[in-house]
């Protein structure tokens, strides 16, 4: 495929990947009640060789052809870490520090507990001849654990963002739970990937260069930053400058963490969590936002579900297998997360809301499973087991997101975004803002 | 490399080139009083093989990776294509309409005094070999023709846009000429493409295709987009479902016009030239524009310097044939130009102006022979020089405009936006808006 047709197929693929996204995100929110999010997940599957592939194997080949998936990977790529960096800008620090024993908790159990059940499933799933054949249970060990313990951060952010809870005490405890859990999860990973002969150098360069990074942000990057928020509010608008100058730190963050090992969404996260607050954090949303979730967004999605075949399960004993696998990371992630909020001190409604959501594993299960297939850790029975699994297991946070803790929030008032996400379109921030 | 290192490659390589073009821009609106798109023209060429490549060739292609070139240039076609697109969205008609008569003159004569240069001039570059082996001296001229007669029209806008001038008779006029003499290149160069052994339906379908497009995107397109516009003054916002609507039948032009033979760039601009008017209007521009002017912008110059060599034009004979070239094309475009501006009733300084801005080829140029140094229509020497004539004519269009136009107009208070571009950034029109 030349250049210049790697540009056509792109701009067919984009107008068919934004118009099955809506629609099914459409026809979710409106029959299901499913935020818009699943709907644009689930559009992903169907836009594969799950469904479409099926149905039209040629047709699916020609909108998604071979050598265009590259192109819709970086695409992905620039969505989901410019969508974590707006997370980041909308996250609330007071109520972070204010549940600081919550959130540690939480992420400690959401690692513990996945960990525990990892020990009894994994030298299971390796006598069934899941995984690759040079892996040794340590390794399978530790996969499993990771692959149990990860929740879907950036769906749970757009979750609580579609919800407006974001800025709650829910929202900030959920979404630093998740982040923390996630790296911790993703230094699992990149440990794994160490002992499968990248050298154990892999795992020292994530753990290391993942620590310096926030601690670095944290602090001195805070401090460098701060000038950019002064400048906005002193012109009283974001011109192109500060504009160009924050993307191209964003770029930087993202660059760094992809290049240590770990993903980019941690460099967007964690640059938007540092940035300066006011005017300077309102125009980012407003200028970024809108591309970000209805063009770019859907990329990732789509990229995810054209890597998934469902297909692959398709006997009673394997199909055992991924009811069996469910159940577990059920028990070791939802229910744990639960109990640790309770016992920490939160409300049952809001423990329970907290489990639902950190249940939740979506896309970043799907990167993570599709690096261990990639690199022969896994092999694809398992790999599709897993894809199911996170699909179900993200399917079922909104509802009970919504019986544990939506529908008593609306009825006080606290959920003033949900009818508006339930009957129709969320208006674009960008067009709210003040 | 494999998908995962794209990636990475392409995070460290927009920060790159954000940052370059940034910084070349800033200097050139310092110094020379060259507006932001010039320096980051100058800027793509900079990365390219010309300086950063020949100064650090390791350095250079460890950012930009040749594996890395095809997402490049896709993120650089979506980013001229939406620029064009909201070009076309705050394109005046009523001012197209009112200089129809100096549009078409200027037009045409924009057509056909390069034609009757490239006459001249093609036999002579034959004789000095520097076409490919098959080319026809019928395929020869035609190409030269077109070469000398397109127009930067998306750098002509960004011109006009930055000086704050879009929107009077000057920007209208100029607009309405280029984009017809931009189409009518791409056809004829559609045509020498069918015969250098595309078969010649290439042509039929480049030229029915691009025509069928524009006649139903101005009578059933701009109806069918009509109720668009009612619904965003409606509901008083636009919201992410119209602007998915939007951004899929942006997506579904540009496909369409790239298919057919032509460019993307048209699709956007005609699609924006018909959508309807008022907020819709007014919201699409600050929502897209921050993201496009600032982050895809700048690949679409990148890309394009780094296929450009200067290094090329090694001798006093190439230099000579080079200044011939320079010569001829500003002689058959920029003088015929003011010439038909003026024979039918413009004032000196609006004609002046418009031979001026017509005269820039930019980017256009780069695409139009690239593809041809592609297609083995010309080699590699009479490349390095067009590209050449490319960048000084489009870098005499600034401060030849500002000495016939700019400066009298600033003193009339017509150019109200002129010193904040000299002074500093122009801010994002988004920040602005009412």
């Amino acid at each position: 495929m030349t250049t210049a047709q790697l540009s056509v197929a792109f701009f067919l693929q984009v107008a068919v990947i934004i118009a099955v996204c809506r629609a099914v995100g459409w026809a979710g929110r409106r029959y299901l009640g499913q935020p818009q999010v699943m709907g644009e997940m689930v559009a992903g599957v169907i836009l594969g060789p799950s469904l479409f592939g099926l149905l039209a194997p040629n047709l699916q080949a020609g909108i998604f052809p071979q050598d265009s998936k590259d192109m819709l990977y970086v695409g992905a790529q620039l969505g989901i870490g410019i969508y974590m960096f707006l997370v980041g800008v909308e996250f609330r620090q007071d109520h972070f520090r204010a549940n600081v024993r919550s959130a540690a908790a939480v992420s400690i159990s959401g690692m513990a507990a996945p960990f525990l059940v990892a020990a009894v499933v994994a030298p299971w799933l390796m006598n069934l001849q899941l995984f690759g054949a040079a892996v040794t249970p340590l390794q399978a060990w530790l996969f499993v654990g990771a692959a149990i313990s990860i929740t879907a951060f950036p769906m749970l952010a757009r979750i609580l963002h579609e919800r407006g809870v974001t800025a709650t005490p829910l929202g900030s405890l959920s979404l630093a739970s998740g982040a923390i859990g996630d790296a911790a999860a993703w230094c699992v990973l990149a440990v794994v990937l160490a002992r499968v002969g990248d050298g154990s150098l892999v795992a020292v360069k994530a753990i290391v260069g993942g620590g310096v990074f926030v601690v670095f942000m944290l602090t001195v990057g805070r401090r460098l930053l701060a000038p950019l928020g002064r400048i906005v509010e002193r012109q009283g608008q974001l011109t192109p400058g500060v504009l160009a100058t924050v993307m191209i730190v964003f770029m930087l963050c993202a660059f760094a963490m992809d290049y240590v090992g770990l993903h980019a969404v941690f460099g967007g996260f964690i640059l938007g969590a540092v940035m300066p607050r006011g005017l300077l954090a309102q125009e980012l949303k407003r200028m970024l936002e809108p591309f970000t979730v209805v063009v770019l967004l859907p990329l990732f999605f789509t990229y995810s579900g054209l890597n998934t075949q469902l297909t692959m399960v398709d006997s009673v004993g394997l199909a055992g297998v991924t009811v069996a696998i469910l159940v577990g990371s059920i028990l070791a992630k939802g229910v744990a997360c639960w109990a640790a909020a309770r016992l920490t001190g939160q409300s049952n409604a809001t423990s329970l809301a907290i489990g639902a959501l950190m249940n939740a594993r979506g896309m970043m299960e799907l990167i993570l499973i599709n690096i261990a297939l990639q690199r022969g850790l896994i092999g694809p029975a398992l790999f599709s087991m897993l894809v199911l699994m996170a699909v179900v297991t993200t399917l079922m946070a909104t509802p009970l997101f919504e019986l544990f803790y939506g529908r008593k929030a609306r009825a006080r008032g606290e959920l003033g975004a949900l009818q508006a996400v339930e009957d129709g379109d969320r208006p674009v921030t960008g067009a709210v803002a003040p």
